[in-house]
């Protein structure tokens, strides 16, 4: 029995009395949403996690940080601290994206060190091995070689899989016959396109969409429904390409629901952020309230060096809006690979925009943080505003850069500071009229 | 004639030309907002700088960076180098909130490097005199005093300023007749209410309105309504001391427009994402079309060290809402005065905001400059889009930071970058079907 199966015939598991009780939720409530498709529980049967959590619909928003070698960075050290830099800033799942290097030896590595859902793009290693090994095209990959990919990943435990089954030849005719200014800028959709180009045939994610939900369903990985044709500048948000995959993703989801499989959709991209809560409403609607999974969205082109910020507001507006997943986005984006510190700046913009989502949408336990927080800010309490702040280090070491921070004072507003002048103002002794 | 008058009698002048010209307007369409009062032009007729901007509806989002001494930091040096870092990061205007040192001499040699327009908080002054200089207590500044230097600053040149003349005894009543978890927040509107509270007295900037009009008028400064009772957190967000100050605020904007002066309403503030688009409605609503001139809002208050972030967020949504102007917020927001560093960080969240917010009005010219980065990242032209970056010192940075940056590839993707593969895919030479 899969997850999603349990869930249907109403099978209390240990899985999920563990995964309601960290979602603060009864288990009732969490195995309707699993049933009904709108929560999916990341969690591949061959990798082992004391703290199951969930995706979706009454949950909190959850944050998603990228890790991952490539040609130049080829060691798994790296990646290995940037996984604890994720851990320490509090992601709540990671993707391993390797494209350079040992690429099952660092998966395996990660996956040993990985006390959350891990996530991959099997189609990356599927490519770089016969890029680089074989010295083949991307279009030469076998079939067969991206199914064995997949098996082998989700042998090992990987816990969710993007794949880009939405990309079908309906789909590139209509990216073709509308001009984008910047055509499909998502790595697993170029390779998907390249393929079918090359060897002019339909997407095999797509034609052997069976064989590879029972693969998924073996497991227990929860699929990813990939959005290769995201817009990848505001000037192409919405266009028909998009939607056409859409659709697509849509249908693809009912089926890997009818196999037994739990999937999530993924979502732009590069966005104006009025057209934000539109795309939100459609993608639920057109996929049936499936988790939806948001990568940003970017709300400029032209801010790089800073797209941590462009992605925590559209971020946050889509999470208000219903967005159940934020992909962080690190001020690295568009220019280089992250850093660690890149990847921690990244984190903390996503938990940000997540939790600013999780107030606007009244989920239980939110506001109570920025409650609590207020409270100690009116008593001028500085331990209790850095246990409570969303990075206790960096609002510690800020605090200690301000030369008057001993006593109860901030070198912001010195003596003059509004909330004690306010209370000696509203004081018993001043007689009020 | 006033700047609001000449508008009104259909005046054309040099000043309303140079600031249509820079502003992307027509002559005609400025000067209608001006009389109708949705559009202000801070400009001081002792102030002397070339290019005259202005705030309002059609026009782009500004943003305005706070600079300012304190006690512990009361030297006009440092100030100057943190209006250069503004200048240089793009701020549309600048505040000095000075409180430490000589507050006449440093505000002065601002005003004298400060090509753009300069606003002041004058409470701040009168208050740090007379206890500093003169060892008296906040409630023992005499209103005569108050007035002497709101003169001082006007005659200086200081082009706008934050008045809280909307905290009211009937305000103050709706204050305390609904317990707010954070009271109040506003140093400004802290310093009034204490001084209202010693006294026993009726706000001199409420109760003699009419003479501050006059001495604004006189001097050409633009009328900020301070927003001395906005929440302090997210909890006290959009309450009826909030709200009550709001409705005196609208009272007063149509007493200044009758008067011949310009003005602005300020806003909250610590606000729950859902509730921004509410408020700016709200204030559009009451205040008849005023700019609207909003810090942040901050969108969590658990996220010190952040705070450009939660900013930037509930900024861009402000704005996309109708707000006209925003304050910045830098990192070092509730923990300590900003170093050059954070000045320059909190500048570029919040033009980041106010780009994505115009994008989302539909400014003319707004999502042009999208576009054409859109078109560089295409061509894989990266001069053009370090060209084209908010900050492009920082996106140079960061490429070069990326050990293969050479070239046209970056260390993000190395090889396998999307643009080339999907170019590759959709080459002419390859057979579509």
């Amino acid at each position: 029995m899969s997850i999603r199966e349990d869930a249907i015939r109403g099978t209390v598991t240990p899985l999920f009395e563990n995964c309601a009780a960290n979602e603060n939720v009864t288990v009732q409530a969490l195995m309707q949403g699993v049933a009904a498709g709108t929560i999916c529980i990341p969690k591949n049967k061959n990798h082992q996690f004391d703290r199951i959590m969930a995706v979706g619909k009454g949950l909190s928003t959850k944050v998603n940080a990228n890790i991952g070698s490539s040609k130049d960075y080829p060691e798994v050290s790296q990646e290995l601290q940037k996984l604890c830099v994720c851990l320490k800033a509090g992601a709540d799942t990671v993707m391993d994206l390797s494209m350079g290097g040992e690429l099952d030896a660092i998966r395996q590595e990660i996956l040993k060190s990985c006390p959350i859902p891990l996530g991959t793009v099997p189609i990356y290693q599927s490519i770089a091995e016969v890029v680089e090994k074989q010295k083949k095209k991307i279009g030469e990959v076998t079939v067969a070689q991206m199914f064995k990919g997949i098996e082998q990943q989700a042998k090992d435990g990987v816990d969710f899989m993007t794949i880009h089954s939405g990309i079908t030849r309906s789909t590139m005719d209509r990216v073709r016959n509308h001009k984008r200014l910047m055509g499909v800028v998502s790595r697993g959709g170029s390779f998907t396109i390249e393929w079918m180009s090359f060897n002019n045939k339909e997407n095999p994610m797509y034609e052997h969409f069976d064989e590879l939900l029972a693969l998924l369903k073996e497991h227990e990985v929860t699929l990813s429904l990939g959005d290769g044709i995201r817009p990848g500048c505001l000037a192409d948000a919405t266009d028909r390409g998009q939607i056409q995959e859409l659709i697509h993703l849509g249908e693809l989801t009912q089926r890997a629901w009818e196999a037994g499989v739990q999937v999530m959709v993924e979502g732009p991209g590069h966005m104006p952020l009025n057209q934000i809560q539109a795309n939100i409403l459609l993608q639920k609607q057109l996929c049936h309230g499936a988790p939806f999974y948001v990568l940003g969205p970017l709300v400029t082109d032209i801010a790089p060096g800073y797209d941590h910020i462009t992605g925590a507001i559209g971020g946050a507006i889509a999470g208000a809006a219903g967005a159940d997943f934020l992909c962080y986005v690190t001020p690295a984006e568009h220019l280089k690979l992250p850093s660690a510190e890149d990847v921690h700046e990244g984190v903390m913009a996503s938990r940000i925009a997540a939790h600013a989502a999780d107030i606007a949408k009244g989920l239980p336990g939110a506001i109570e943080k920025d409650i609590a927080m207020a409270k100690c800010r009116n008593n001028l309490d500085w331990k209790g505003q850095i246990d409570l702040s969303i990075d206790p280090e960096k609002a510690r070491r800020f605090r200690e850069e301000g030369s008057s921070y001993k006593g109860d004072a901030c070198s912001m507003c010195g003596s003059y500071c509004a909330i004690k002048v306010y209370k000696q103002a509203t004081a018993p002794d001043r007689l009020q009229k």
